[in-house]
């Protein structure tokens, strides 16, 4: 493909992060496939030192155009908020850092490609990995007109040092500091380790690909606690001190992080059809789910909180899948949206030497009935009620016994019953 | 209801601790309802000093049998395994304990009760809890013919006092020690303690009701390290030693107990519809799920392991709620114990201050594949095939944009194409 | 109990229904307990000759007060609405006509409380059926206040004599006409009949029980073809003519159960505990749904169809189970609300001899592309994605295959690669 | 790619049916592949006239082998059984009949590449349908070392006529009757009608595509009775006579497509991401289906019932979409396989102008208990229990109310008293 023909140059639009990667695709896609290229760098919240560097960088490259844009506050207050709502764990551990930035950068470069009538949308990412569904799946959402360049996917640069080579070659500024050998994406929700070291299961994570977070033995020796309050679901204040939901998490990840809060160390099913071994760290978001759903377990009567731990699953499924923009992941916050009405309350939370522990628990609207719960002498609960109730909750399990159970197997005579009240039920 | 009727007086077999409720049920079972009662005490583990004491103490108070029967090995061979295939922690948190060991001594009192004849079962539970609900339901599926006597539902003895003047004014032995504040239930499988302060749910837990495990705080500076081996998904081997099962959970009992790990603090959801405040230590039980977790990881397949977390959480509610004998239980086992064919391996935990960590994982059935997950230039994956994947995965959500989503929304000429396509598919 | 201490009756509100049972309720209520009784009958559709009567039967046994309510709109508009949302079936079968109405006349009977200051609500239902709890939990969610009183529980009528000598003894007007074996209950959705013929799940119901629906045998020998229209999963016309909800049904109540459309005979399980043969006619509910559902197939994605065949089950569930009020069943309604925004369209049925099939189904939001479902030779599909496709979405069951499955069993030199691999990664 | 390099030519296994599109498969994989051809056919109850003329049809074009295999009875006992015990229908309504010999055919394809040295497979499938990915995955599954060859996929025969241009100048024998316009698959469980006019969703099905069912306006005026009896969840017999299930299938597909009865005409969701409009047949999989629903609502308990339509509508899924041969099946058969123990007994079913209808079911293992459904005089359910029953199970919606529904929302002073509970719990 060359995207243009003898006319004007087509425009693309690239999700740009000023590394290597994506700095190499910015030229590439000029040389080699003939576009103007516009560069979109969203801050999400990664430790990134110059946003307007990164801009720079790219038009410096010939970018006809180049966005840095804040997307911190977009971020939390709609897209986190959902998360949390639907305490969103992948294969209930993962909090989907990479997996809920992707869908907003999306909607981002739809956006630059609407506004300065670009045809074409790149992004840097290889073809084994989930980000390449996430930013595809999402941009074909929000518009199935634009289609979409992968270069690495495509180019013929094997490994890191053809890739280096080729960026010597044209121009394309290299760090002379020598290369992480790690491969990480951050944003407000924590951070994603990725290297070779790490690609077997048996070998214990190196102490270097931690930075959110202290290890635990260096940790302070005393627990430090927390009181997070939350407004139907969203967390509003922090030790009695109300602020915006972004801060929350931003003055988390250092608190939570301090005390060696939220590593993780998993092997994950990709949605390509492979397992791989992710490390992560998400000090803030640890805190938060945990505290979220301590709430919720006040809040949230039994039926719902069973029901809605099978919701969560799909929702945190579909949301590593790609399908943020898709009517069953935007059902799903639905429901989420229905059962946080009332999930108003205070979580106190003790944080200490890589743990955090719920350690207490109120709400204006807490379910929890002191009343009846108590065994004390003067509770409100009718315990004459009980016989009742489990005469009928059993009342299956007793037919079936009798039936087909051990009653029925374990005596002859009962057989013979059972037999007898079978014939007479089938006559 | 009096039992008898002039002639031979009616057996009952009580469900018997030692303690002082059941002592006062023994003698008011006698007393009260003219039974011959027969004590069955069962050793699942808990911490208690002398079984053989407490078998006499039944006898001395006019029990016309008394058993007291070693059950660990039978808890963890047919209970315990089960669990673990189940991942079984009820609201993604409780590992079951009571809930586990209530059917197995229900299974020995409904021998009992065969092997002497008698026709009713009691057990010391209140009105309010779980296991008056666990016992019977259990009692039923085994032998529906039994009738069940529940003497603390059924008399008048209002609050602790009023028992301890009924005890000594009938004869029952009361401890001259004043009684702890708490109501534990224990076994191998952890321990759950109950007390009035902790029924404010703000309230942290005091520290002196832990015993199985240390204050994180005064647990060694040192990390441990511990490797669990599995076959199909039973641990039989703890640091590269093989050992029975039950062996295992005893010596992770103290393991990990002295790291501080596996204490919990919750709000659960009974099964007679109120919310309690629950603490539990589980330290054998946390680290053993999480190991075999996260041995699953490298041993289902994706889709078995999505599925998979719905069918633990219906097992899980299904004992809670006293279905273990019950033909869905059974089924939902058929299915974990389908899955468990190849959860062989080992797993390496790091055990310090509180936080039990996997670190490392392994198995000849890996379905890991270094090969195919790593990112480095020689990688086995096929990269081009990504493109046609996502070309199809993301048809669906391609279609809905133009017809249903954004890009229906956003563009009226879109709209209109709709319409035309729409127009046309329905002519 | 007797309600009243010497000064002014207490005031209890009675479902009425202006039969015999609820007729000597209503009688009982005032002689054995005490009561004034406000006596509140809702029309819901049910085949009742005259409301106005059954009103003035109440005020004639001395009812205090006396409502008839027409509740028939707001049944079609905010239960049967929401049922068809959910393509409500419980057991995938039956569509909760009884169901669906106890909560609507909970909801009169609790408004007739407040506004004449009664603190008691009474209904004529048997203790062993759905509807007491339907009733009591419903009014307990409406005003947990209010105390409930089931006469039929609690007195010792013990059959149907002993409760016509009660009636004449005790003024309550007695039909002179032979009762029918059978106890109906019926509204626009549908009509339930229960006798003891029936309870023998062997025999077929015998030909007498069925009003509503033709036998199919004596149907019309010709298809009758109707198209109806829907408006975000409302339907909204009936062959083309735009009309309430409400009407739609009435309509399709005669058309389809002139056709004999409708019938339904199975076995289910009651909330109490046991299994019941129970059989229905409900023409209108059965055409509705079947139409909505192939409406539904057009116009969501498959991942949110296969998702919301569960969240349906359990909406039915909670629905049978007596939950219309609860904060479960109001999530579920939200997820289903935002499923219904794109299903508009018209689906064409024919009626024929018992059976209703879709024959058509249109929508100017389908999801269905012609061009690419078509195996026509210009078609739209990318077939060389299909490869790249299959690649990634076998390749779990091939790795699986290599490491556990068929491969691994049947091939000693697979087994060998495989504890080589094994080896590698866990190296 | 060509199969060969200078040497030995390679072999490959095709699924060769006799018709155009595998006959010029057969001759396209040796003119441009290089292969020699192994042609494998099997019965598996398809409407095919002559299986010795189709194998020497395949040997006449040049193949090296060619089988013949009736599978029949193993489709019947290994794969049938399975999908009755599963009720396996996907999207609740298509009972999977190609989804199923799909497996079964690449075994029989996978045995005959072991047994003569083959390291490829071929089949004729299209790129957009389901049926490339039931071969591919199922042959992976079974053996991952063999190569997959898709000469449609891959070949530019564009349309049917240039098939026919290019089957002619090589000698591939063309039929001179007219093709029929309908693609057809079918087997013992029902046949699947594709063509041009149906692939618009608004037109009625023409009727010269139905062939194994008659017309529900032609089928006899009078109903027919069938029992069909089961043992252990297996048709055993049919109206009392003990019959192999193969037979019983084949009788019934006789029987009921006379009566007109299972016709589908849906709209499905394909694997690959398009939605297409389907029209099958399959009368002896729409009585045997049902018949076996109904008797499973006589021997399973509710708990059971309820959750196996979830696994149902899992298996069903994993089945449509390839993977018969995965773990996550084979873990759903268990569960089901768990299920059929009891389900033995006996299902009446009146057949009559397109419909089938359940009138009858019995069991000597039935769980319906006539004296507790009964509503008679001298029933034996425990009315007493009600009370306490509703009690407890409505205590959650109860406490929801006064705390977050409508009667915290009613009453202010309500609001008050939450707001001091709370304070109290809190305290």
């Amino acid at each position: 493909m060359n995207a243009n023909k003898g006319q004007a140059k087509e425009k693309v639009v690239l999700a740009y992060s000023g590394g290597l990667d994506t700095s190499v695709c910015l030229k590439w896609l000029q040389v080699e496939k003939g576009f103007d290229v516009i560069a979109v760098c969203g801050n999400v919240g990664q430790d990134e030192s110059d946003l307007a560097a990164i801009k720079q960088k790219a038009l410096d490259m010939g970018a006809i155009a180049s966005f840095a844009v804040d997307m911190r506050e977009e971020y939390a207050n709609e897209f986190l908020t959902l998360a949390l709502a639907a305490n969103g764990l992948y294969e209930n551990s993962y909090p989907l850092l990479s997996a809920l930035s992707r869908p907003l950068l999306s909607k981002h470069m739809v956006e630059a490609a609407h506004a300065l009538g670009a045809h074409y949308i790149a992004h840097g990412c290889t073809g084994k990995g989930n980000d390449q569904v996430r930013f595809e799946t999402s941009i074909k959402a929000l518009d199935p007109t634009l289609e979409i360049v992968a270069p690495v996917r495509e180019w013929d640069l094997h490994c890191r040092e053809e890739e280096i080579e080729w960026a010597k070659a044209h121009g394309v500024p290299v760090a002379a500091t020598k290369k992480s050998p790690y491969s990480i994406d951050d944003n407000l929700w924590g951070r994603a380790i990725e290297c070779g070291v790490l690609e077997d299961p048996w070998a214990e994570p190196p102490a270097d690909i931690w930075t959110l977070t202290a290890d635990a033995a260096d940790a302070p020796d005393h627990a430090e606690y927390v009181e997070i309050g939350f407004e139907q679901g969203v967390p509003c204040s922090l030790n009695g001190e109300d602020m915006p939901f972004v801060d929350i998490v931003k003055a988390l990840n250092v608190k939570a992080g301090a005390h060696g809060i939220g590593r993780l160390d998993m092997v994950e099913n990709r949605l390509v059809g492979v397992k791989s071994r992710e490390c992560y760290e998400v000090p803030a978001a640890k805190v938060l789910i945990d505290a979220h759903k301590a709430l919720e377990t006040l809040c949230l009567d039994g039926a719902t909180q069973h029901y809605k731990l099978g919701v969560e699953q799909q929702w945190a499924t579909a949301v590593y899948q790609g399908m943020w923009f898709s009517p069953l992941k935007m059902a799903l916050d639905s429901f989420c949206a229905a059962t946080q009405q009332y999930v108003t309350g205070t979580v106190k939370m003790k944080l200490y030497k890589g743990s955090c522990t719920v350690t207490g628990r109120k709400s204006p609207y807490s379910l929890y009935d002191f009343n009846l719960a108590s065994y004390g002498a003067d509770d409100a609960f009718n315990h004459e009620s009980a016989k009742g109730f489990i005469d009928l909750y059993g009342l299956p399990v007793t037919t079936w016994s009798a039936m087909q159970g051990p009653a029925a197997d374990a005596a002859p005579q009962a057989d013979q019953a059972a037999d007898e009240t079978a014939a007479a039920n089938a006559a």
